[in-house]
């Protein structure tokens, strides 16, 4: 076998070694002669798993005694309705980023359930920026501010969050655990698994508990945060192998130094292409503006289509796989998650910079 | 490794030979250098996978082309909400079967999302058998009668569909698969795909083309099942890993008979397992009414709590695991899904009427 460096915006690349652990045990899960995914939700084998990986979560992304985990389905999409559905009550209303793609989804959907506005509008700025706190407006009484932390498509993010008196709620999907976050100023944080933590079918909602105190219960059953809390994600079967998987995902990431490591290693590695870029000459360009770059979604151009595909055609040849764009911006996107080696951004610049001097 | 017998209600046990082959090539996808979970889901590799497991579920379960196959989360509980969500207008009602735990819920669930009634509870029997069809009230105009086909919990199952004029609706998680269904009757059926077909994390629901026509748009995008029709169930990103082995489930259930064959299986084990309850001399008891009894979920008794514990002792002692029934059912419960092998069944005969002829 010959392992590939994989760019994918998600799902995406995970730790060689977590792989082979699932793979060595996939027949028999400790000794019990049968497969973790065969095991009871209800049983004493499971519920390990699912208590380790709870306990995992909230070691290494440092959650507070205040906030509930919950382990849903459905994505951070279901979440766009579940928020609301939860968080706004008659009269309240919520502020939105609309700062691309998923935030201008999220407040989309948010709008079915409850009074919304857009804060912040980045749609003139061909969402090549986050908002400066003071250009996001605010009205008296709103129930929550939310934001996008990182968009996956147009690879912009925000760097540091606004403090604004207002609660946050934060998708994070794209760079979920890869930076620590000040706890204080948010009311709610959901993600997908399947980009830092793990494979598709997990997401991940963290929830403050005075926040359910208070919570709507007039809902299905599924979509209630206050009875999911309750339950502890056990209300019906939950996503075991995703849930078994992250566990193991995270006990890797706690061996390499945890989230501390992995935003040190999201720094290093995205100035190490965004240098390749902006030394390129011209070359390669980045519609982001400077301080607002992602950096796990790298967004990037070449001077024409023809050399696009070039680019992607030498790429393949040489092991990399997933760099183009979304269609929405074309170009490429190199999507460097948590459990990508840096071998792979090594090579990556490295391809850059000869193929820019033989066509540049 | 010895490989026990797995009585699950759910995940529960899977074809070896599945396990085996999803083992082999988890590191490598068909030569690809990753690993299916890592793969995205835009990608071509991943779509030849989404695509089969649609077909081949098309295929197995005889769907008609008047019906859309859609792969979603949250189990069949996130359907309970979604089926009224997008069937019920302003001013439409639909009729509940209270037939066991899973009838209850659905109906409590459905209730904040439309007008619901009550067709028939089976409360006052205990939920030992299912309604005839003319003891279901079901009023002028009727948008749907829910029905749940088969009672994980309480073992009772519809053996012959209501035919009362009125579109079904019907949960079929815990008896997917596992018999052909009269389609004409149906509008929707659904169910999690962790009990016949797969791991936990995925639910298929097949709906009338016709039904989403004229079904709800004022939702979430995520809940709207014309939307996840239009999007080939890729709104977002799908449980991949869950669909993957599903597809391969699929794959066996095809080689070895189908469907047909699968219903030949059910009835066979559960008559056979029913004889050794019946023919204990009263050692064993079922609570469901015979020509009700669930093929599936198998509930029986012993004469006294000491004896269930030494049932349970002595069968987890010989390899046959998850036999104890559901606590608010109490007594025993063998499940037995279509993965099962015949040896298990014919394993957990013999030891039963061994331990009546010990204890009896």
């Amino acid at each position: 076998m010959t392992r590939v460096y994989n760019f994918c915006a998600g799902p995406c690349t995970l730790p060689l070694s977590v792989l082979e652990e699932v793979q060595a045990e996939f027949l028999d899960f400790r000794g019990s002669g049968m497969s973790i995914i065969e095991h009871s939700h209800r049983g004493v084998e499971y519920d390990a798993v699912h208590e380790e990986s709870l306990a995992l979560f909230r070691q290494l992304f440092a959650v507070p005694d205040q906030f509930e985990i919950l382990f849903l389905q459905g994505g951070g999409v279901l979440a766009f309705s579940m928020v609301p559905m939860n968080l706004l009550r008659e009269g309240e209303e919520a502020a939105y980023i609309r700062s691309g793609t998923w935030g201008v989804g999220a407040e989309k959907d948010a709008a079915f359930y409850g009074s919304v506005y857009t804060g912040w509008d980045g749609k003139p700025h061909s969402y090549s920026r986050m908002p400066a706190p003071e250009e996001i407006e605010i009205r008296p009484g709103t129930r929550y501010l939310h934001i996008t932390s990182n968009e996956t498509i147009e690879g912009v993010r925000f760097v540091d969050f606004p403090r604004l008196g207002v609660p946050l709620v934060a998708d994070m999907s794209s760079d979920y655990l890869s930076r620590p976050i000040p706890w204080e100023l948010f009311d709610l944080v959901y993600g997908g698994a399947q980009k830092n933590l793990g494979p598709a079918g997990l997401a991940i909602v963290v929830v403050r508990r005075s926040v359910l105190e208070s919570s709507n219960r007039k809902l299905g059953s599924y979509l209630r945060f206050d009875l999911q809390a309750e339950k502890r994600s056990l209300l019906n079967t939950p996503p075991m192998f995703a849930i078994y998987m992250m566990g193991k995902v995270l006990n890797w990431m706690r061996a390499v130094g945890g989230v501390a490591e992995m935003k040190r290693r999201a720094d290093g590695r995205s100035g190490q292409v965004y240098r390749a870029i902006d030394e390129s000459g011209g070359f390669y360009s980045s519609p982001v503006e400077r301080d607002h770059r992602s950096v796990m979604n790298l967004v990037f151009r070449l001077p024409s289509d023809e050399l696009d595909a070039a680019f992607l055609k030498g790429a393949e040849a040489v092991g990399f796989f997933n760099l183009k764009g979304h269609r929405s911006v074309g170009g490429m996107r190199a999507s460097i998650y948590n459990a990508m080696p840096d071998e792979g951004v090594d090579a990556l610049t490295a391809y850059m910079t000869e193929f820019a001097a033989r066509h540049g």
